[in-house]
């Protein structure tokens, strides 16, 4: 049994944008030459989550469109109250100065990582499936960690 | 340490089916023989979700028009909007002509594999927990894998 | 390799409460001696979810008021309606009577589980990241199961 651990790195482009990282994925899968096993493909930020579906460019405006109609930007959020707010004051440079309460809430309602089996040293996804990293903030350096455990 | 990877095949009976996986996990658990370790549920599908509930039929009803509300499947995706579309097209024998934005769109919000631990050759699964398979569109032909890691 | 696997025990003290876990499941993965590896950090309920995400007053208090916003505590659910119920009519001690359907809908869509990848000793977590159990029923005992997978 092996475990081999990597870091991606990335500069997304928009809020809501889906970046398809599955070559990136696959490529880090082949070269650890794991036959069985499985590859945790995580997020290390609250702000930008990693999901599995389909690259069509229709379901990715459709996505963007459900979600921002459920926890929509333009609302009040107390995060983004900085009249009342005393906590983590610090932005990252980049950022959207801290006024992202609706990009914290919509990362709730999604996940922080997927983990893909592995067998025959390839990822076992399906015929639709692809790695997203979905920026749920705006533009910024993102990270991706994949990490794969297997034989 | 080892690893088993198996597929479990069914066939979904209409959108939003809870299908209780539970006992058929629990067989191929047992098989292994792993005392201390992991039980990954992994969907290969972009429609259909892997979840950890409650098994009573008010919670599924409750649920299937929760998520009905709030992305309904009678709405306009751009997925479905075949006079715009031009990536995909290519749709699975017994599939929804490919009008299933609604269950992408639900999917995202869900996920796509749960992991349970093993103790004592039995899954941790805690008093009312079950596991299920979740079609989000319509009846089809269905996969799911199932991999063991452990000792 | 190795797998150690741990229970956590708290008392949960509201509705939609964050219990910050991070320094407990940290303290666990120190205890291992685990250089390289993942831990998995489980709920065993079907009412609590685990989340990772920041900790910031407002975050937690914008989340509470947008997940009760799209999935009401005071709407009905037929798991409610003890007019129509038949199964799981057994509540554990200080539960709130089984009336709970909107814990249940709220749970499908956040997750039972997060995986965090393990390195060099420390989990992996970005600069604002912190694990929490969110309690979506009412204050009551609840467990926490910690697994850990690594060299």
């Amino acid at each position: 049994m092996i475990i081999v651990t990597k870091t991606l790195e990335y500069k997304s482009e928009k809020y809501l944008e889906f970046k398809d990282i599955t070559e990136d994925v696959e490529k880090i899968v082949e070269e650890t030459k794991v036959e069985e096993g499985q590859v945790l493909v995580y997020s290390p930020h609250t702000t930008m989550s990693v999901v599995v579906n389909e690259k069509e460019k229709g379901i990715c405006n459709d996505f963007a469109r459900v979600l921002d109609k459920l926890i929509p930007q333009k609302e009040y959020y107390e995060h983004n109250d900085l009249s009342k707010r005393t906590e983590n004051l610090v932005c990252e440079p980049g950022a959207s100065d801290c006024l992202n309460g609706h990009s914290h809430c919509q990362h709730m309602l999604m996940t922080t990582s997927e983990t893909v089996p592995i067998i025959e040293g390839k990822m076992m996804l399906g015929m639709w499936q692809r790695i997203f990293a979905v920026e749920l903030d705006c533009a910024r350096k993102r990270r991706v960690v994949v990490q794969i455990i297997g034989k």
